[in-house]
């Protein structure tokens, strides 16, 4: 991403020929190289650090030696995942002082293609806030799943060179590609000399060096310490992960600890609004990390530095003369909690609390809506199997705190089956396919739940006991999200008790980060109460169901696939 | 620089489907991230590291426990300064483990223009090596040389989307850039998301800061333990700078025993092909470093991976797999002398020689050729002034060891006055425009020196004693480097001692590096011998007397200049 151009004004407060905007005085500014904190003041003008120390200035604030600091990025997230609208999510995360972030936008691109990662590009642009995004590589994330549209190598390349995205994103059909399918390659290559993103769930050894071979130089799929350790010493980035669902922080920082800040960054990949309003964003990973014994230094590397590096975010990761003016001023640095934000110069949040009129509304572009086609939404016999209790049959098996499901084998109406009718029904392109088969680990005893959030196709996933009436409760699920244009709902005896309407592209609310969590709160809440849901996030685990690229056991509108065979498999066994 | 796209064959060496080209076995391999040796295998194929560890390969070497790292990358430096052709060039420097420079071919871009760099750039092509080509930015350097062509801000960007070229080269006119000056500007905004690579010796403070402002990121001019800390701490780039004549390197790298190797690299900006094959390259950086106290893996990140990064030599710097196979075996590392070394998985130089055949010909284009236009050379009358003794002159004073002149004020006559004649003649266009004035530091007794390499215009610079015949010795010198089409040499009562005939853009030989260094080594030896010459290395002294932008005081052939004031300035005191 290329620098802003240099202002020349900003070049004559430098010199101390002209005022600057704003001068923050007193504080102690971090400096990333040096691993220093130096006490100055920083100049700031035309959205830039002119300089440091005393400078003439229209308007001076006093910090008190407060720690200044750069900006934090998230070295890679989906916005989608947010399920906000970006000028909502950039409200949500600067107050915890992230200016940045690199986006794949692979869940629009799954159900709008190229338009519609233009599209939010465009919407982007004018926000206080460097978005950058990736080109979607794997859209489908696999031929198993039946997405709104699909992206080749030349869909790849165009995004880059037409649309701006900053290199490849994660490319996630790392069996492709350790395989050496030359349209795989092909998207890799359509990089150049920008980044490749890789995904690389327990890939290692002659696989992980096959995968590097290819050209990927990323992963923050990784979930075990000696993968960590094997990615940095073969060169590759490591991405720290801790989303809403995959939690791996705990488990990988001892390598940072060990072995120091080079080639890791924190990444939130998938976080839920409930979890950036309550425990933040890119600031609640450098918090977990110093709670377990980085030094506060390298935690602002991996928070920062290391993340603008990775991307080229040559104006952001440092407050050195020439950056932009992504400033976080820290009373105490220990709370991880900036009391000032000023992004580009401009204060945006002050003491977690996004200051009016600092994001300006991004519209919503048309193409978001309407893009649930379901035709006549499905009766409830086409959504459930009528296996008797006795039968023995596969099950995808889901987890709290983690996004890879089990391989599951169970004998229906055993006690501790826990089996939930599950089906997938193809939401783009009004076809009328329908993928069946069971979930176990929800502890669903009654009713159903439903999502077009659905990764990576988004499709309709729904989810239904296997007591009377779960299968019409399906259906209504179905139909409700028909009606909503997308969403995620929960269903008891033909009711609606809860719902997340998400209209833009069946994935996004177009409501305040408040109200979107709460709306979820109130789902999940009901999911439990009111379904008897015993597994953590039951609707993220939900959306994640059909994710036919992470182990084990994923059901797709083609139906039950084994992703460690990359093959469809019978339900029964 | 793009990657070089995976080869499907790789990634199957790495999977161990196929056999690999070469296995590396039985060293331990440097981590740049993780800071360790790892002892393992390299496979290499297709001239890329395929993979760690153990694989079936057409050919083993085992390097019994050596230290493998990666080849070493000059991170700023004038190809011509080494007057050697760029296949020889390669030729000298890979035995020392250097397989990939960033070259500001300033020199050439002078005397030739666009055409000469992208012919260069051309020529560098076929090599086993990775010629990295800068847009140079300051052509002329200043206003007050006349040089064979100058580049404008159109001309920097055609040199990096035409050409090829990294990004914008040192942006010597420092003055310029701080004072806002818009054409600068311009330049440096041609780099776009690329590299701009600074020059600005002795700034600091306020005067850094707008300089840092306007963009530049690196600098290589940085002679003072306080310049190179501030500039590390304001998120600069310091590339420690050991050339032939400018030996930074032991003032500056306490920086890095103290605070770390980041935002750091080695570089050579000035080597004579002598110091070349004498001392080495890079790893005589390194070599210097580690006895200055440095950590031998720190040593590495400068030499090799953090100079990669900076440059966008995304396939350097790293032995991980995916990486090119710029392979360096130490048996010890401590010699800084690579037993053996691989570039792109082939064999090119072991125990500090060159392969044969590993390095073919670079057919030098034609216009490198009949650079050197004087017309009718100038007569002695021309390229003297006839003070007589006691007059008061300001004379340019040179050191050993240093670029930087100083301001001299001296009677002529008086004893320790050491004053020479010194003239500078435009040799691109036949203007028969000559400066003229004095010089002091050489010691030259009796007979002249001249040369075509006269930094950055490199119009025909000669000095020659104040005694009888030295004037006339000067007109000698200089007609024989328009015989020769550019070179050095000295002369004596009308005969010519010594010389190093330079043909090509009269900066270059078109001879082996031996040869050239043992005509340099004589013509040195006959300065010293026989004309009384007492300051080291005098015709690269000479060389720089031009430099108008390097203080404090220069000689053009526009007349006396003071760099500080960057102003014309009478002969007279």
């Amino acid at each position: 991403m290329a620098r802003p151009p240099a202002s020349p004004r900003a070049i004559a407060v430098a010199r101390g020929d002209e005022p600057a905007d704003l001068l923050i005085a007193g504080g102690r500014v971090f400096s990333p190289a040096t691993r220093e904190w130096v006490e100055t003041s920083l100049a700031v003008a035309d959205g830039v650090v002119a300089g440091w120390g005393e400078r003439d200035a229209r308007e001076t604030v006093d910090v008190g030696g407060s720690a200044l600091t750069p900006a934090f990025v998230d070295a890679h997230m989906h916005l989608e995942s947010t399920k906000l609208w970006i000028d909502e999510f950039v409200r949500t995360v600067l107050p915890h002082g992230t200016t940045a972030v690199a986006a794949d936008p692979h869940e629009i691109a799954n159900v709008l293609g190229v338009p519609g990662i233009a599209a939010l590009a465009e919407a982007a642009a004018p926000l206080p806030f460097t978005f950058g995004v990736y080109a979607s590589s794997c859209v489908p994330a696999s031929p198993f799943e039946s997405a709104g549209a699909s992206l080749d190598a030349g869909d790849v390349l165009d995004l880059i060179e037409r649309h701006g995205a900053l290199g490849v994103a994660e490319v996630m059909n790392f069996p492709g590609v350790i395989g050496g399918d030359p349209e795989m390659l092909a998207r890799i290559s359509a990089a150049g000399h920008r980044r490749v993103d890789g995904h690389s769930p327990g890939v290692a050894g002659r696989a992980l060096d096959a995968y590097l071979a290819a050209g990927a130089e990323s992963d923050h799929e990784t979930t075990r310490l000696e993968d960590a350790h094997e990615r940095r010493q073969k060169g590759m980035w490591l991405f720290i992960r801790q989303g809403s669902a995959s939690q791996n922080l705990n488990e990988l920082i001892p390598d940072v600890v060990e072995h120091g800040p080079e080639l890791a960054a924190f990444c939130t990949d998938d976080r839920e609004p409930d979890t950036l309003l309550r425990l933040g964003h890119v600031n609640d990973c450098a918090r977990l990390a110093v709670a377990a014994g980085v030094p506060e230094v390298d935690a602002l590397l991996l928070a920062s530095t290391n993340a603008a590096r990775y991307h080229g975010f040559h104006h952001l990761g440092s407050l050195g003369p020439g950056h932009q003016a992504d400033v976080l001023c820290f009373d105490e640095l220990a709370s991880w909690r900036p009391a000032r934000v000023w992004q580009a110069g401009r204060p945006v949040a002050e003491d977690g609390k996004i200051l009016p009129g600092a994001v300006p509304e991004a519209p919503i572009p048309e193409l978001m809506r309407g893009t649930v086609r379901l035709g006549t939404p499905p009766p409830a016999e086409r959504l459930a199997l009528n296996h008797p209790d006795g039968a023995r049959v596969r099950a995808v098996g889901v987890e709290s705190r983690s996004l890879t499901t089990l391989h599951r084998e169970v004998t229906l109406g055993e006690p501790g089956a826990d089996a939930a009718h599950a089906a997938v029904v193809e939401r783009h392109r009004e076809t009328g396919r329908i993928g069946l088969g069971y979930a176990t680990g929800f502890g669903l005893r009654r009713g159903a739940m439903a999502s077009t959030v659905a990764h990576d196709a988004h499709n309709c996933v729904t989810v239904g006991a296997r007591a009377d009436g779960g299968p019409e409760d399906m259906a209504v699920a179905v139909a409700r999200l028909a009606e909503l244009g997308g969403g995620q709902v929960a269903v008891l005896d033909g009711r609606v008790l809860a719902e997340v309407p998400l209209p833009l592209a069946g994935l996004m609310s177009d409501r305040a980060a408040a109200e979107v969590a709460a709306q979820i709160r109130e789902l999940n809440r009901a999911a439990a109460d009111a379904l008897g849901v015993t597994v953590e996030e039951p609707l993220m685990q939900l959306s994640f169901l059909a994710l036919s690229v992470i182990p084990e056991l994923r059901l797709t509108d083609g139906g039950l696939v084994d992703v460690g065979e990359f093959a469809y498999v019978p339900v029964e066994v």
